[in-house]
């Protein structure tokens, strides 16, 4: 099995021969705001069952990071930080990263591209105002893009997009750097339920079964594992302690780097590309194949 | 880690350290009849297999609660108080809470705040027909909610609530106490199968792993976890055995307060609150904050 | 926890403690020809899958049952009986009952009383000239029920259905013996995949798990287990070798009476019945409890 | 138990008792074009989460099968073919097999018999490209089939089909040589997950658990067992390593043939067949039992 160091000694930070990144989208009860907002449902309980988020699991997650020393990045939707200014505070003194979601988790594919641009901009002037800096990267919504809304991410001079999933290392598109995801390392599919889901939640012992093989994998690949989580379902009590477990294991794996997602996509930044030699650096597409085929 | 002692150490009953409430919803066919009261099928096949609970299940479970002297609450909608006075009988002779329901397990947000406030008044002159003393407390069917709902709580002088999910220890909703619950340690959502049902019902072993996780990190975290059950269901053999080890260990857990809702709320009701220190004291959430936010 | 002995030392044939039931609805692709009568697909996909059953999956079953010289009860839709005469003959010459399961697979909720008499007779004419008996007895297709078809199985003579889940003994519905199923111990939910389901089909050792769990806690609570099989799904190879485990350890545990539903059906019509005692003897409802009450 | 040596010792290739298809299905987006051709997505997200087939994973899977010295047959539209030439080159310069699967993933059910043909008289030109020579076989996208399909599949001179599952053992379909599949060792039923899937991608531990239970008792029964994988599913890390295990205690077992499905094909093809033997020979089907019978 090749590894990274074999293929190319600089493909991560450090040196070190795989990545994981440890990233939350701090959204409450946006997504549910937002998927509602023509109709709003006489119902509360989903609105009072995310508002676990901001009211307790954050504050789990903060202690959790600063317990085992690990930097993260938290996407926070703009109307949240407006909301739980006390949460966001807490979140910059414990030196993590605060990037884009949107203002209220708009869907970009569910808006034009001058809205995600108003959005994304009214946002990034309310982080700002917590972290002292405008936000270097985005994450959309439920994991939806476009690629108009990736030519907005540029327009804006964003370093990164934390997306999308068309490779198991960072990747170039024009001149955004792509910090891939995976459903499989999301905690949304495995623990959200709310009223009219059709599964159970996953048992904590399955996921972090299931979380621990991908980042065992990744380090034998050379390949970067993006864990993408959720306060209001990760910050539960059950689910922090499986949480510990995994992260203890990762950060005393010495080949594995841990950091924000703006660190690593700096580190990739600086390092030359090559869409010809997508196995041995970093791969290179063009904004332009990102669009719907003519495969008939 | 942080325990509720360290935190404060009268926020459980006795000085413990955490809490577990075992709740039974014993609503037998009541949910099958009020969804489809519009139409009610010809095939009675749900409807029968729900009378398990009624007819076995909830004996099964009373002597389960004998065995092991803990005393749970009942969640009961009149109308299975008026027809299955017998089980009704055995329950309040068991030492434990009678609790409202609906009459016949109508969804509050469904219904208008009147007619929530004429069903819960008529299943409380049914339900003190066997206890000899008016019910204290809620749990929603289908665990939802509104605003309006909660007002009608108040107004009918309840001390508590048991349907949210905004925090993992009792909260104060203005004078109202919520006790509240999380679909994880829900059984509805990994053992109700009936027709047309999607995914299998998770296996014992399953589900008792899952529970017994909560709860183990339910005391680590000072929190409060809240067993939701219906005899139906959990009042199958394998089920009740499952939840019979659960339960055993619990109870040897000298950590662990184990009682009915009231018993909580009543105790939550005794200590001071304050919204702006929520983690170290009760949280203060009022009323208005429930309601459907602007946030756009 | 009391066992049937204890409460009732003849609950059960020969004295045992608790009663397994293994059957199989041996309805190949009758159940895809039924749901799809009014305008059959051009896909044959779904139709070739289920016919492993009586191509291969019969024989498989077949073999199993006379390596543990267990008898069981084969529910059989007359097109069946008429279209793989050979696998019934090998049936019958395996010692093993024959029972009404429709002409094709008809559910009972979706045809009236006159038809399902009607299909029910020219199936039994079928079964007969394999058994050279009538058929004794009837379960429905996927479960269901309407109090009218109870009045047909009964107005036929039949002995007993086993369709329904209200208990888990035998139960008396007036003259008629109900010998209940239960989804939990129903293969289909955890293993039929056809396209388009949505949930993978559950791994032999999940299953092999959560059935064994059902029969061990069946003996202690001296209840009955059936188990309702196809040989479609649970005919091929690795859950064959599943249910030969499960099998060999119930045939081994003494306690456990195994046998044809008709077997244990005439051993309930052979006991007193006591609808107020329905902890110590048979129950006995009323077909009129089976209607849709008025609840409001 | 028999096997298949018993039964006919040269049941299989080589004298085996049981035989092991691994095979990959390399569609990368093409599902995802087809199923949207009449209203292509704003939305890129799933494309983009497919094109890691193509970008990555192939070349994950042909290292594997590499290492374990495994020839497998690829299922590959005409489409990729065209768009993905390095990664077809690297397939035949690994000894695999090429075979077909539509020009864009058209499913058979949906288009007429005419189209059929069409796609896959331009896809076989498009393979033959690559490999030299005319595909020999066909595996219909989703598993989808019609009688009609069927004949078209005749017409063209191909040896085998390798879509349906009615048996565990190859079959004949008149000239045809059916390979059958299994959707329970078909890797998209377990770890698909795209934006609105319901429930979460099994964990490899259990995949790689009911695999390896299919593989061992397939042994046991002298059956056939299809593996059918896609390179954007399987060829991730952790699926990656997990298939090593399965795949090396595959090859461990001397009782094991592996090899391509065209291999395969031919022994069977060499071999009498007999519909009324179906238990020890290879059972023939004629194409009119495959239509849509009347059961009424």
């Amino acid at each position: 099995m090749m590894t990274a160091t074999s293929l190319n000694s600089d493909l991560w930070p450090e040196g070190r021969s795989a990545a994981l990144v440890v990233s939350f989208d701090f959204d409450g009860p946006t997504p549910h705001l937002w998927r509602s907002r023509n109709e709003p449902p006489r119902n509360i309980a989903e609105l009072e069952q995310r508002r676990y988020g901001p009211r307790r699991g954050i504050y789990n997650v903060l202690e959790l990071l600063a317990d085992l020393e690990i930097r993260s990045t938290f996407f926070v939707p703009g109307w949240i930080a407006s909301e739980y200014p006390g949460a966001l505070n807490e979140i910059v003194q414990g030196g993590h990263e605060l990037a884009l979601h949107g203002w209220c988790h708009e869907s970009p594919a569910d808006i034009s591209a001058g809205q995600l641009r108003e959005t994304l901009l009214r946002a990034s002037d309310k982080l700002a105002e917590f972290s002292g800096a405008a936000p270097r990267g985005y994450r959309s919504p439920s994991f939806q893009m476009t690629g108009e809304s990736l030519e907005v991410l540029m327009e804006l001079g964003l370093r990164y997009d934390s997306s999308l999933m068309g490779d198991d290392r960072p990747y170039r598109i024009n001149d955004l750097i792509e910090v891939p995801v995976d459903w499989s390392t999301s905690d949304a599919i495995y623990h959200r339920y709310t009223a009219g889901t059709i599964s159970p939640p996953a048992g904590v012992r399955e996921t972090a079964a299931a979380w621990s093989d991908e980042i065992t994998h990744s380090v034998h690949h050379g390949t970067l594992c993006t864990l993408t989580m959720h306060p209001w379902l990760s910050g539960r009590p059950a689910r922090i302690e499986a949480l510990r477990e995994i992260l203890q294991r990762a950060r005393d794996n010495s080949e594995l780097w841990i950091g924000t997602v703006a660190d690593l996509a700096d580190h990739v930044a600086s390092r030359p590309d090559g869409a010809e030699a997508a196995r041995t650096s970093t791969t290179h597409v063009s904004l332009e194949t990102m669009e719907w085929p003519d495969a008939h």
